[in-house]
């Protein structure tokens, strides 16, 4: 296993939920990243008084389905990390309504499909730049979430195979997302392979949040990945 | 295999392509359906015309954008089929743009999916209540296109697994809105199994349309179905 050694790292949706777990596991590493840009729809105080403590947190406003709040962000994190990338994207945020195939429609299609697949699309076009810079200054070989990585939190919802727990939520503008979300993970990684840039999706298992075990174990299965 | 013999069917987008290509061969079968309803999101004519010779052709207006314009084509097919449910839904309607993971943009995203994915949805909920009757008026059992289905016309583009012709035309909106298609199809699978109804996606091959050899082999797939 490639050690696990991140300069920088942005994770969206971050004010609550697996975001904010994440956000708290990076700050609680043995070697913390120098940058962790934790960003929030809407600025609440909750990070901001973490911050405080901690000066290598940066607390960014980052709505994914407003093209305008990311190139914002981009330009907080250039003016951050001066001339260094991006290594760690984590496009976290995500939403869910409990609908079924009766009642399910346009707008909520819409909706879920503009935060949870549109959103990870726009946010890596906008921190491509800042990956690739990563990537570049990278003296490892490979790749890696340390040297330069996207990684998508996706859902085993997502499975056209599997299509987990039917009989419990049906939940068809989430699945489709979801699915549609793997796909773009795989574009991304065809295309960003050669640019050293590893791309993944993963789930995170059912995890206690508004959306979904107890604990976040999503940092295990990154540090996995180096 | 079991016969081939669709009562009645509906094919989305059929002014052109794949979908004139299929109702063109449903009138030439030997046992052609007692209704066949072409639909065209703006009528020109030149379906009028073919229709002029075949009693059993019925042109309809439908954009699978607009959910009026469904309800409104539901209800002109309860008219003609009296009290009969409808056998075979075709959402074959689709819209494919040229683009790259540098240029794909939210609109692009948000207007494939709507078309795609949104589309064969909404068709499909609201003709599943005429699909239920056509099932249960049916004495065959099992599954299969002559008693009771949703076919809905997919692509190999939307195959996580295979992604092909990547160097080729990278599609993101595209292959993401099949890919979220063929999740709806599981989801109907799922659903409308119990009533009957058989739901599966196909991909045509390649075809010489606007969208994309030579013949429309579709057909002998939904006989190979039944
Ligand atoms: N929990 C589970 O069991 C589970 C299982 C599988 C996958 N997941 C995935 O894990 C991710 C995190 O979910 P969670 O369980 O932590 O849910 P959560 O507690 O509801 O948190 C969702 C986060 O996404 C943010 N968000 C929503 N829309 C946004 C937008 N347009 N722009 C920016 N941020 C936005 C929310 O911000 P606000 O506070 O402003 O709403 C919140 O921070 C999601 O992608 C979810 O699909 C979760
Ligand atoms: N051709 C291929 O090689 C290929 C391969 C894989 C899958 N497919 C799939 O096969 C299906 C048919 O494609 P095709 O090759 O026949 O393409 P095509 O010649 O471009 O025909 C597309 C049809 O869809 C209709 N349409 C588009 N948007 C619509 C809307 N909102 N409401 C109703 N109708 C709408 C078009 O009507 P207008 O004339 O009004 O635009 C046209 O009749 C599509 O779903 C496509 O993705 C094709």
């Amino acid at each position: 296993m490639a050690e696990f050694n991140v300069g920088s790292v942005l994770v969206t949706g971050s004010n609550r939920g697996i975001g904010l777990g994440l956000v708290k596991q990076f700050l609680e590493l043995p070697n913390p990243p120098e940058w962790i840009f934790a960003t929030t729809r809407e600025p609440d105080g909750s990070q901001s008084k973490l911050a405080l403590k901690h000066p290598n947190l940066v607390v960014l406003q980052l709505d994914v389905t407003d093209p305008n709040s990311i190139k914002a962000a981009v330009q907080r994190v250039e003016e951050h990390v001066q001339g260094h990338g991006l290594n760690l994207l984590i496009n976290n945020a995500g939403i869910l309504r409990v609908t079924t195939m009766e009642n399910e429609n346009v707008e909520t299609m819409e909706t879920i499909y503009l935060t949870n697949t549109v959103g990870p699309l726009l946010v890596s076009q906008e921190f491509l730049l800042l990956l690739k810079k990563a990537a570049q200054q990278s003296t490892q070989t490979g790749l890696s979430c340390s040297k330069a990585a996207i990684v998508n939190m996706s859902s085993i919802a997502g499975s056209i195979e599997v299509v987990p727990v039917w009989e419990f939520e049906q939940i068809p503008s989430y699945r489709c997302s979801k699915a549609a979300l793997n796909m773009i993970t795989r574009c991304q990684s065809l295309e960003y392979k050669d640019y050293g840039i590893l791309c993944t999706s993963i789930h995170p298992g059912w995890v206690k949040t508004r959306i979904g075990t107890e604990k976040v174990e999503v940092i295990t299965h990154l540090q996995s990945l180096g």
